[in-house]
């Protein structure tokens, strides 16, 4: 039985090429003790894997070249050493982008890898609202920025994964939520499906105007999924004690020169304001928590999971580089098996 | 009687110049019902001072052209038409750069006027330690970032008014103390006279090698006055939950070209960390609480204060340069009457 797989085999500059990359086929490993062999169903794509690319430091090594490329997935237990899961369960995890991987089974329980139940939702909405994508949303909006009644958040990204869930709680919290997102589609999406207050189409409208329209008192909360620009035009729009909090900066993780930093920023100092970043795994701790309220928010129809599929795991680089084309509308997976 | 004033006539492009203002004679005012008039004694020069000549909304309104350049100062009270202040009463507040001085007296008790006792310090002190400087230092440490014992703080501008202060309650909270300033001989001072663990020339040393060095563990919590290169080198290395101050700015306040935004600000994220601004007026409703503990502190010798002490009003322009040219060392005053 044969692994397809993609490895990486240079270090991208710009956009990902499929020249970066070696898809082979390997044969399938056998899992050792206490591990199971899991045969990938759906792969997630993630703006944060374009930066375990890059040769530098960061929360977790980069992807060394030789290496399967990195990627969180769902799949089904074909083969198990292990007490704790059967074949034939489901489990999410770091799968890579491959068509079966081998997990050790003591990871279970933990981001990094958790059984769930297929009955329960579609597979690819655990990586989605169920999954890590979820998870960021619900933290890096009710944790760092504690929003409150009627105060006003923003959201760049509105359209994408983590964006349209975080900007969906906020609406729950009882926020004025208005969205950011590319293109009329996505604006009326986030306004008609989804129940944002307001958006805004950064590819066809002046988002100062836009902010100054929707923001008239100002912006409490800024879930800042983009950098660049939109957030220097946030920035100058913050109202006193303003939160911000850093998810990503999709706009930059492709940058050949060097990052753009906020130039407004000293509008923290002159706002009482703050900025502050996570990534998910700095949750590790209090999964739970926030899937037990999504898991809630999704059944009452409060969050609208949206995923967007796309077939065959010999699409993955073109796949990937549609997060930062803006192409993607919701949760970006890849179905390994095209129909 | 005569009152000599610098009067704002053009908004300074970089380094303020002596023909942005006139220094102009007017008579003395007379004190209305509830105010008092005051004959300044010492001026206080700030790196703020430079953004209030700005013509762009901020947290308080930009000095008007015509107007006197705002500034705070200590004084004595000359003429009173309030029953809450006598004549001989010594007063700090927004008093211009002038050698007169109306003030209103129910402002008293507040951070725009305080009532102090001259007998218990020198004048300059209460615009330094035992004023808003001091109450800056205070607030911008102790509220923004709750260092904790054993923490490392890097504090930029450390020879400076606030940063001086900020350092010296690090370490009365026990953390290890990293001060960054420019020469040797403020680096000296840093270590050797207020006891900070260590000090980075940064305009002799290599900052990033320098950090390395003395923050071993990385930066726990830092205290910026001067934003720029300095920021981005620190953000390079700050530690996970990092807390940084922004107090100010100074490297960037005679900018040409627009300010320069932190491109390493992704380290907030990598880090879960957290960037936060102020300014010593949000504080208002505290003073009280930060004053207690600098004048307890300054007694018990773990405080030292520094005062640099131009003579003469008519220095004015050239005084306030000394910040942005980092030629002072400690807070710097300008002593109305010349000796």
């Amino acid at each position: 039985m044969q692994n397809r797989q993609w490895k990486l085999i240079s270090r991208p500059v710009g956009l990902v090429k499929r020249s970066d990359f070696e898809f082979v086929a390997t044969p399938v490993g056998e899992p050792g003790p206490g591990e199971v062999l899991v045969k990938v169903q759906y792969i997630s794509l993630d703006p944060a894997m374009r930066g375990w690319l890059n040769d530098s430091p960061s929360y977790i090594p980069p992807v060394g070249l030789g290496e399967v490329m990195r990627a969180g997935g769902i799949g089904a237990v074909v083969a198990s050493n292990a007490p704790s899961l059967a074949v034939g369960d489901t489990v999410t995890g770091l799968t890579g982008v491959q068509e079966y991987a081998i997990f050790n089974a003591g990871a279970i329980n933990t981001l990094l890898m958790m059984k769930v139940d297929p009955q329960l939702a579609p597979l690819p909405r655990y990586l989605g609202a169920l999954g890590l994508t979820g998870i960021s949303a619900y933290f890096g909006l009710l944790d760092i920025c504690a929003p409150k009644q009627g105060e006003t958040v923003v959201v760049s990204g509105a359209a994408g994964a983590v964006g349209s869930v975080a900007g969906q709680i906020a609406k729950i919290k009882g926020c004025r939520v208005v969205g950011i997102a590319g293109g009329p589609e996505k604006c009326r999406y986030l306004v008609d499906e989804l129940g944002f207050d307001a958006a805004i189409d950064y590819k066809n409208e002046d988002v100062r105007a836009g902010l100054e329209k929707h923001c008239p008192r100002g912006v409490d909360v800024y879930f800042d999924n983009v950098g660049g620009d939109i957030l220097d035009l946030v920035l100058e729009q913050i109202a006193r004690n303003a939160r911000i909090s850093i998810c990503g900066a999709i706009s930059q993780y492709n940058n050949l020169e060097t990052v753009q930093g906020p130039k407004n920023y000293l509008s923290l100092l002159l706002n009482h304001a703050r900025m502050e970043g996570f990534v998910v795994f700095d949750y590790a701790a209090r999964t739970g928590e926030a899937l037990k309220d999504l898991r809630g928010w999704v059944a009452e129809g409060k969050i609208k999971p949206r995923e967007d599929v796309v077939e065959g795991i010999d699409t993955f680089p073109e796949t990937l580089n549609k997060l930062f084309t803006g192409e993607n509308f919701g949760k970006l997976v890849i179905k390994v098996a095209a129909a």
